[in-house]
């Protein structure tokens, strides 16, 4: 038995651990734009529960023009947030797609409105895990409930109503990312003009699905995870995610860039030094990717996202058949793969493609060559980005969008 | 401070472990065959550091015949072990290699002899970081040597020796088994008349150095590891351990292979749980895999036998030219990869096969198709057994071997 005293130690321990948390969430929050839905507009969730209230942390990049019309939804991946371009307000880093998006790139800030949002679940400003839920006061861990792409996408939905958008022009994304484009455009198909889902797959494959399990048991297995309520013990599960994120980061490249980029080259000298140090140079690149993930990412988080992507199945959702996911669809799809993409490979993506000719939807596909991995959609890709930049193009002329008056395109 | 009183307690507990752990090895190491070499007979490791005493635990099977010349030495893969075919004493179930090795089967005990030694490092009866250090009373932990593959090689060849056996009809093995097999061929080839490696590699790549550091870090991140002392200090690093396994399973398989079994199948019913219990199939496989695992295996082996793969680079042991490795050879080789195998793939296999072309050996190469992955050199491949039943008979009749008598070949 602890001792009265004690007790009102620990409480008073625990409110200023709580109190810090609100400051550092409100703080996150602040450093971009937020809406916040109240409990009179809760978000339904698949799962049966509902989410409310409900913040949105969200960063527009462009202007939006005055019937609405160009407006492009950047939807990131799993590790991913809403700083699109710029510098990051957290890591003092480059956004994450700032060689795709900016004035006079392929996803061009002359020509369009940027919205990118925190994904719900996420660790950057929206209600995720680490938030506080207010009927505890203290922050939801595994309280939280456990959402899907189809939850994010109508949480994203609710902010560009907020927004007063009615169409988006396009909504773009990788990964993660991509499945978001494509339950957009199976949920909204009205509201999305044109779509261009990149490295993706409309279901999670079983070995995808094995290697995030893998990632989930790291974190577990880390006693400083004490069951989710990490945050308001004051410890980090932080070795547990970097092994998370060291497995997860060999998937996102290829063993040629491995190769090409570190081979067998030793991290010091020619010669091995007989012991556990690290004695190879995508060893330490490797422990380094796990270390520097740990600063930047809630490790709830990573099971709720990793989980979303395991749970995604749009076929499922439509009968078993993926064409039914896209039946009568306007939109104008681009599909993008990379031949060295072995988590979303070419197989994947195509299968996306042959469900929508089935549709007779308007869409065209292209593989590019490239030996970076699944990482590629983040990368400074040319082929990537001339696709981006025609269809775009091809798509606002046919959107009767205005060209850029510089003459840029 | 402790008083004094508990630091007897503490060292009575600390020897009777030690008790316990040397009974352990005792009876493991009775429940087959060994040998031991005394302080006069060290074995000189690559790292310059010497190993003595030095027991070999090892399994023999079939009858050597009266000019010896019909032994082979079956080299296991990274976490296989002496019991090749047969009941394994520890875990009740069947000889890793049952299905091939038998008589009447393609490799044939009613021929040939087997020999099979527990490697060292290993954790079934031969000297490994488990083992007692005699300088200390204490097992090694990590202040057993760093070993190699050529080390692991030289302490067979000193139980070859001990045997009698001037010359081994074969030497064959898979993965890190197959490893061993190419080391043999190149560091006594006299003593090799024929060697099957199989799914294995010259030199261990980029990204299976990447996969194998992921799991010592799941290791060394669980606390129980103890710093490699977790034997005398009574705990075991199961979590962890547990996670490097399932990481390193699914690179054993295919996602053809997980796709057919498993799929997106629910552990229960057809619809999600919503929870991170093991919702799907995979996960609950895999779970299961990382969980047994640990029952059977030692942790710190595993850090060890990982780190010969990572060393393995016969080509740089040759001045950077594999053909060197076996200029000269009078060995019969048969290489054998499997379609998809992305952990060993045939490309890698292919490269042994172009060394030893460029020293005009004797060498047949088959790459068997297969669905299975990198596991199917362990399992039920007819087009394997074809090629090594094909193999060692033709080799046993250059060899002058007598064939079998009652016509199973």
């Amino acid at each position: 038995m602890t001792a009265p005293g004690k007790d009102k130690d620990i409480d008073s321990a625990r409110a200023a651990r709580v109190k810090a948390l609100k400051s550092t969430e409100t703080a996150v929050a602040m450093s971009g734009r937020t809406v916040t839905f109240g409990p009179g507009e809760p978000l339904k969730l698949a799962s049966g529960d509902v989410l409310a209230p409900l913040t949105i942390a969200y960063q527009t990049y462009g202007t939006l023009n005055a019937d609405k019309s160009n407006a492009i939804l950047v939807a990131h991946a799993l590790t991913g947030d809403q700083f699109v371009t710029g510098t990051h307000p957290v890591t003092g880093r480059k956004g994450w797609w700032s060689e795709l998006v900016g004035p006079g790139k392929p996803v061009d800030l002359d020509r369009f409105y940027i919205i990118c949002a925190d994904v719900i679940g996420g660790c950057m400003g929206s209600t995720g895990p680490s938030s506080i839920n207010p009927e505890t006061g203290v922050p939801y861990a595994l309280d939280f409930p456990v959402i899907t792409i189809a939850d994010m996408v109508k949480a994203q939905a609710m902010l560009i109503d907020r927004l007063g958008i009615d169409q988006l022009f396009c909504v773009i994304g990788g990964s993660m990312g991509g499945m978001q484009v494509l339950q957009w455009a199976a949920s909204y198909p009205e509201r999305v003009f044109s779509a261009i889902p990149i490295a993706t797959a409309a279901r999670h494959s079983s070995q995808n699905i094995a290697f995030h399990e893998v990632g989930r048991q790291a974190v577990m297995a880390d006693p400083n995870w004490r069951q989710g309520h990490y945050l308001i013990e004051d410890t980090r599960p932080e070795k547990g995610l970097a092994v998370a994120r060291m497995a997860a980061h060999i998937t996102y490249l290829s063993e040629d860039v491995l190769h090409r980029k570190f081979g067998r080259n030793f991290q010091d000298g020619d010669a091995p030094t007989f012991s556990f140090d690290a004695d190879f140079q995508v060893e330490s690149y490797l422990r380094y990717q796990g270390s520097s993930f740990v600063n930047r990412f809630d490790a709830n988080s990573y099971l709720y996202l990793t989980r979303t992507m395991d749970y995604f199945d749009l076929a499922d959702d439509h009968g078993g058949v993926l064409a039914n996911a896209f039946l009568g669809t306007q939109t104008r799809f681009c599909c993008v793969s990379f031949t060295s993409d072995w988590l979303f490979p070419t197989a994947e993506n195509r299968q996306i493609v042959h469900a929508l000719n089935a549709v007779a939807a308007n869409v065209s596909f292209v593989e590019v060559a490239s030996d970076k991995g699944h990482d590629a959609f983040l990368l400074d890709e040319p082929e990537l980005f001339a696709a981006v930049r025609g269809f775009l193009g091809a798509a606002a002329k046919r959107r009767g969008l205005a060209p850029v008056k510089s003459g840029a395109e």
